[in-house]
């Protein structure tokens, strides 16, 4: 667990104080997130891909399936770049121009590595399927081959990674607190609903607990 | 109200039948997203910066000063895309490969017009801060013209726009549904919890009712 350097990219420029490196909070913030958004140049313009990760020490692994056609791009060797997002709490400012978002971001950038060798590219497949619901993958049936050549997973190392990270209440204009308007913070929070049964279902299994009492990995 | 007509990069090639392009569906998951995330090109590299967005009729402003230092890139002319994707659901299949998620997520691709015009600028500053908190931008003081011409804002037509969504429970391989293995669909959803009044509040204000009945415009 080392803290990273700041590179001329992720150097937080705009917000200093808001800027984060050290590894331990980069890597919270990913293991929490439920999705990320990867971008890459496609046919040189922009584009941005939801998707599922997951984080295995020092690598961060991407599903690739939702955007095989473009993630076939980057095996070129196009660099790609991986944001997330978590919002907890609307930032209600007196004026508009101080409403923020309390918030935990990640962005990492890197040239993407595709995963072939069969045991990293079953650890990664277990640590996705694991990072959206853990407890998951040894309650599945397990992939057969066909499964895991069908499933295109990318690697990109946390080498040039980092973190922006907003708490607190709002900042507003020293003359604006005598107003009378009222500020704060709402919450934000992403909440696990009760698991609903696939109508398919022929065999007698309970809900397993991992979903009844459904919980990020460490959080 | 009018579709919008497939280009080559909207067109969803991979999984078709999730690709709408209906105007009134664009409209609504832009509408309801919280953030979005933007994607451009920055010294030829990748870069995706989450931030706030809101819609006006055909028109999608984004607000630029989370990322000023890569907006003011665009000033040049370059093409941004943006994304966002709202997770209804984990879709529990009876194997990790048919594991999903219920979404809708829609992509945006267009090139930036810095918004200059005072009266444009003023309604997509409202518009940006009524996407956030339905309400609040007439029971705020008003910005004055430092914090207007300090708030940037771009705006993107919707021309190039498509949707994705994903509802549903799993698909499974048909020799799987014999296996004891549970499947279904865990429902995810945003929450706004009870708003948290600001330390330094020094007036005597009640919490208004667009906070304590918070809900997203039109959802």
């Amino acid at each position: 667990m080392t803290d990273l350097p700041p590179t001329p990219r992720t150097e937080v420029r705009r917000i200093a104080e808001r800027g984060v490196y050290d590894r331990a909070v980069i890597n919270a913030i990913l293991d929490e997130a439920l999705i990320c958004y990867v971008g890459l140049n496609h046919n040189g313009r922009p584009a941005v891909v939801p998707t599922v990760h997951a984080r295995l020490g020092d690598t961060l692994y991407i599903h690739g399936s939702p955007a095989s056609r473009m993630l076939r791009q980057m095996k070129r060797g196009a660099e790609i770049c991986v944001t997330t997002a978590i919002i907890d709490g609307l930032v209600v400012a007196r004026t508009p121009f101080h409403n923020s978002m309390n918030y935990r971001s990640v962005i990492v950038y890197g040239s993407p590595r595709f995963v072939d060798d069969p045991e990293e590219k079953m650890a990664a497949f277990a640590a996705i399927t694991e990072h959206v619901i853990p407890g998951r993958w040894v309650d599945s049936r397990p992939p057969n081959d066909k499964e895991v050549t069908g499933t295109l997973i990318v690697a990109i190392t946390l080498d040039e990674a980092s973190a922006k990270v907003r708490v607190g209440g709002p900042k507003d204009e020293p003359e604006d607190y005598d107003l009378p308007i009222w500020a704060g913070v709402v919450p934000v929070a992403r909440v696990y609903g009760k698991p609903i049964v696939d109508d398919d279902l022929r065999v007698t299994v309970a809900v397993p607990d991992y979903l009844t009492d459904y919980h990020r990995r460490d959080h």
